[in-house]
Order: C-alpha cells, then structure tokens, then sequence
C-alpha cells in the first residue's frame, strides 16, 4: 500500500479541473475553461518560427536553465518597458509557463508554516502551489479596484508578517478585476516597509482592451516579483513563462529549476523569442486578439444585462473572465447541475472560495467563442435561472 | 533581505553546471556534458512533425495533465513491449522531461527524514531532488554488474525501510555499467517484501549497442516506477519524458503536476508521438544512433587503452558515459585543472559521490563527437596525466 507525503495531502483537488471534464462535453457550451480561444492562436507563425529555429542544432539540445541568452534578452526589454525602468536580462528567469515560476518560487522562499497573503477570492493554481509548500494563508478580500490593500495594511499594521502577498494585478482571474494605480503604488511601499515580497502573477496585463497594459506593481518598488507568460498573448502549448525579479530571487529559483526540469524547451523559447521580437508582427497580432475578445466580452455583458436581470456583472476592460453575483440565496453549485443539463456550463464562486462561501457567485470566460455562441450560452443559462426562480 | 527556505538550503549544488560553464570555452574538447550528440537529432523529421501537428488547434492549446491520449496510448505501447507485460495508458503520466517525473515523485511519495536508497555513485539530478525533499539518504555501492543488490538486501534485513529505490538501471550515468538480470529480479522481488518502490530511471535504455534494451526491473515486479525520456533517443528540447507504475502513483503524480506546470506542451508531445508511432522510421533511427555512438565508444576506449596506461575504463555496452579509474593517489579534481589548461574538460568522480569520496575517478562522456576528435580529447589529458605522474 502506497502513502503519499504530507504535502500532497495538503492539496486541495481543483473543482474546475472535475468540472472541465463535465462541460468538454460536445452539447455542452462551457464558460467554465481558462482556455485562450483557439482561433487567435497564430498557428502558422508558430509552425514557420520552428521550421526556421530547427535549422540550428542548439535549438534542439538542452539549453541554460536560466532560458536562452536570446529569449531573455527580449524578455528583459519586454519587462523593461512594461515597468518603465530598466530590467536586466540576468534578472529574468525563463520558465515552463508561469505556473512553473509560482511553484519554484514558493519552494525556493517558503518553509511549512510560513504566512502568504493571498486574494479571496483567488486563482485556484496559487491556493494550491502555496498549500503544497506548507503556507499559512492569510485572504485579503477584493473589490472593484482589485486587492484591498488597506485591509492588508491594517493587518499588517496589527502583526502580520507575510513572506509573500500574492497578487492577480490586472483582469483578475477569477473575480475579474484590475488593481487601481495608488493602490499598486500602496501595496509596493508596503512591501518595502514591512519586508515582503509581492508576486504580481500578470498574464492577462498585455490583453487591456484599451490597448494599454497597467502599469505594474513592480513600476513602483523593487520587492516585486513579476510573472508573465505566453499562454494568453501566443500559445499555451509554448509552455513559456517567466519570472522577473531581485537577483538573489532569480538565483534561488534557478537552483530549484535546474532539479525541476531541468530546462525549458529550447524549441519553444526559440520561437517564443522570435515572435516577441518581431514588434511589428506582434503589435498587429495583439491588436487583433484584444478587439476580438473586446467583442466577444461585449457580448456577453450584454446578454446578461438582457437575460439575467438582478445578476451582476463586473465590466471588463480586458482578460477573459467576468464574475457574476447571483441574488441572494442563490446556490451557484446546484443551479450548475441544471445549467449543464440545458447545456452550458461555467464556475461556480465556491471553487475559488479561501474565507467567505462564495456560493452565489460565479467565474465565466468569454474568451473562447464568437459573440452569437456565447449569447446562446447566456440564454440557456438564464432559461434554468427562471426555472430555479420560480 | 530575502531569506531561502530549508529545502533549498539542503540542495546541494552541481559541480557540474558550475564546470559545463568553463567547459563551454571553444577551445576545449569536453568530456564533461551529458550532452547527446546534436548531430544525430532529427532536426527535420521534427520540424515536418510540428509543421504536421500545427494544422490541429488542439496541438497549441493546453493539454490534459497527464498529457495527450494519443501519446499515453503510444507510449503504454511502447512500455508494454520493455516490460513484456501489458501496461494500460492510464498507468502512464507524461512530464517535462524525465527530471519532472522524478522531482513529481519525489514531492509525491516522501517527508522530510524519510529513507532513500541511492546508488553510488550516483546521478546528481536525482540526489539533488531528494536532498530537496529532505530524504536521508543511505548508499549503495556499485560494481561492475550495477548496484550491489546484495548489500541492500543485507541493510533491508538489518532494519533499514526505504519508501524509494533510486537505479539507473541500463548504462548507468556516472559508471557506465548495466544491472544484469539476476539482480533486477531480486531487486523487484525485494521491493515486494519490504513494501519499497523501485525508480528504474531508463533514459538509455534504448540505447543498447547490440539493439536488444535490456529487459527492465519493471518487467520483474510491480512495485516499481519507469521513467523514460525522449531526450536521449530524439532531442531534449522536446522537454517530453514519461512516467510508467501502479495507477495510486500516477494519480498522486498527476495532482501535483497540475500546480507544478499544468501540463507538457501539447506541440511536443504532438511530434513525440508522430516520431515514436512511425515505428519503421523510428527503429532506423535507433539503429543509426547506436551504430555511431558505439563506434565512438570504441574510440575512446581504444584511445585510453593506448594513451592513458594504467588507468582503468569502463566498457561501454550502451549509453553515453564511460568511468575512468585513475591510479590510487591521483586526485582528478586537480587533473582537471591541467587538463582544461590542455584543452580538455571531464567530470572529476567527486561530483557524483555519496558517500565515498571518489578523488580517483572521472566520467567522461563519449557521445558527442567523431572518432577523430574524442581521441585528440584523451591525447590531450594523457598529456597532462603524463605531466602529473612525473
């Protein structure tokens, strides 16, 4: 008989990873996924960047554990311009997605036991990185500005000591989202003065509707690690993610990653490289991806303003999530059964619940399909809301 | 000040990615990589396989975390022909490369303090992921047919109770020997009897000069756990290798996958599976790749024979390394001074020690270069070694 360590006890099974098998479901339209959409995945450009790359042998061997030389040099003028100050390359440590850099940063800085602060409520693959590591977690609620950093103050004003505030700073998954710029600048001087280190997890930043990024938390002070990824903006299959911050940081969580895999794909940080630096290609592709999903976002908070009046609805300004509030009352868990029965599916609030029940809330993405697909998927969401109404 | 946890702290540092840096100097043949040879990787084959892969949507976006259904089913396949016995797709988990597999492993199955049998010397990867997951570790000596199965079995019935049994079972990485049969069966019945699991860590086993594997421990019993990789047979940068064992450890490996990087690219596990599946194209390929690396294997084992009297060389029936044993005295951490000074580079015995202290040996790695060039390499260090000796 096998027994497992304490730490994979600690876990907690993911809801949405059970439910996305209900919703893959071929007459069910799921709101339910975190999956960019499909059909802005620039395939070709990918498949002609890896054609082009495997015409050196490096790009087939291993490579640096830190990321190539290439990939982090654009990531460092990538992040550098983000952030409006200067970031060097050997502060940037390339990994497999931001997934990969959140788990090696918590292993790198956490002993069991150890505070983190985290968003309530808050992305399902943070709650379980930090409970692998043994994290004492501490939820900060949020609003419609984002993270309640004066909640956090005060905490922190009555003895908190947290090693890491973990932040989704703009267009939060789940809730939706963006942190306000004195709040940023707020919970960057908090880091500086109370010693902890923020992780800004910000894969969705590059998708502002408006077509300008926030500015980060890491702008404002130096206690910042930030997290980017290629998933959103290119392809999750890439598996490219970085992790940018202190040396010292970047040194420990390579030291972790050269035992985790060893290595990123050469392959694909090739072709992630190549992309990125191709700003004209890449400028025009983000372009397209934002008006696309703009609409798509626009549909859908327009169908539920028609079909699901008494439900609210944060607007988006850019990501792919929107967070519904239900009556009072409501049970998001039971009214999904029904939901998946009418065919349509999506999160309930509970999943990314740390404190409060969540129960009449609920995460939908609008991201994956066009606009007269998703007003189909509001519609048969709210012909089961008027059932579980009357 | 940033503060590590225990875990990192208790991981040792490679000597060998300190000494892979200085022996990157283009003036230096190196011995030192585990580097398979980049001109056998079949950069083409690969690039009409992504090309092939890109055409489905499903290859760009995420994949299940256990990885594809197509490349679980060809690599259960594949696992059941090694092992002579079925082993079903849902016994399979597919992970960024075979280093994932067992760090996965590793966080999955132990505690802090917990027993683990490791071989010694031993591979470094796998000392530093259970120094990482605060394993006490307690060695077993190698001789020229693998780990002396005999001493465990004498530590078992003294008491000891490992929950792991760490073997690189086919052409091993550092000593260059192969565990023969007898052994591999009395190991496996061992792991029944004491309630230990067996990880067969296979990324050479493919590479058996004769083109006949050797039959794997796995295919004696069924406490044990095979990792295999695609890095050694077609090209790390593919970042695909798997994990075979009973369904409790797959399942336990899967959840921690998830927080640990989602899921391996779908693009190469996409061109993993097209390459493995072509099994025609495949097995030729194998072919071409034993053919030249044993003949490379012979060059260096005939070049130390001539030019380096008195030191002792493993001989390699597979694989990529061979383990030089240098008179009694020498100390190969000083050679190597002088022999990156002559232009040469190998790993001093020490880096793979456990609990010996290895100042005698060396491994070098055979794989990545021609005839000509590996023998100038051992000119090289007898000149040095002929200097030291005087």
């Amino acid at each position: 008989m096998t027994t497992f360590s304490t730490r994979l006890q600690a876990v907690r099974g993911s809801a949405i990873r059970d439910l996305l098998t209900l919703t893959a479901r071929p007459d069910v339209l799921s709101l339910a996924g975190g999956l960019p959409a499909a059909d802005l995945m620039p395939r070709e450009r990918i498949a002609a960047a890896a054609a082009q790359a495997l015409l050196d042998p490096a790009n087939a061997q291993y490579s640096a554990t830190t990321g190539t030389a290439h990939l982090r040099a654009v990531l460092a003028a990538h992040e550098s311009e983000r952030c409006a100050r200067p970031i060097a390359p050997d502060q940037v440590v390339v990994t497999t997605g931001s997934q990969q850099a959140l788990d090696l940063l918590a292993r790198a800085l956490l002993d069991p036991g150890d505070p983190v602060v985290v968003e309530d409520p808050a992305y399902v693959g943070a709650l379980q990185v930090f409970q692998a590591a043994g994290a004492e977690l501490h939820p900060v609620p949020l609003d419609g500005e984002g993270m309640r950093v004066d909640v956090l103050a005060e905490r922190l004003a009555a003895g908190l000591r947290p090693r890491l505030v973990h932040t989704v700073s703009s267009f939060h998954n789940p809730r939706g989202v963006t942190l306000v710029q004195h709040r940023r600048r707020e919970l960057a001087a908090l880091a500086d003065r109370y010693g902890f280190l923020v992780v800004e997890d910000d894969p969705y930043g590059l998708l502002a509707f408006d077509g300008t990024p926030p500015l980060p938390v890491a702008a404002h002070g130096e206690q910042v690690v930030r997290l980017g990824s290629a998933s959103k903006v290119l392809a999750p299959a890439l598996r490219v993610g970085w992790l940018s911050g202190p040396p010292a940081v970047c040194a420990a969580v390579e030291r972790l990653k050269q035992l985790t895999d060893l290595c990123t794909s050469s392959l694909t940080q090739a072709i992630t490289a190549e992309l990125l630096s191709d700003t004209t290609w890449f400028d025009g592709h983000l372009r397209h991806v934002r008006a696309v999903t703009a609409e798509r976002a626009d549909a859908f908070t327009a169908a539920v303003a028609e079909l699901l009046p008494g439900v609210e609805c944060s607007t988006p300004t850019g990501g792919m999530f929107c967070w519904l509030t239900f009556p009072a009352g409501t049970d998001t868990s039971a009214l999904l059964s029904r939901a998946l029965e009418a065919g349509v599916g999506f999160v309930p609030g509970s999943a990314f619940a740390v404190a409060g029940p969540r129960t009449a809330d609920a995460r939908c993405c609008y991201a994956s399909y066009p606009p007269d697909v998703i007003r189909e998927a509001v519609r048969r969401l709210a012909s089961v809301v008027s059932i579980v109404a009357t």
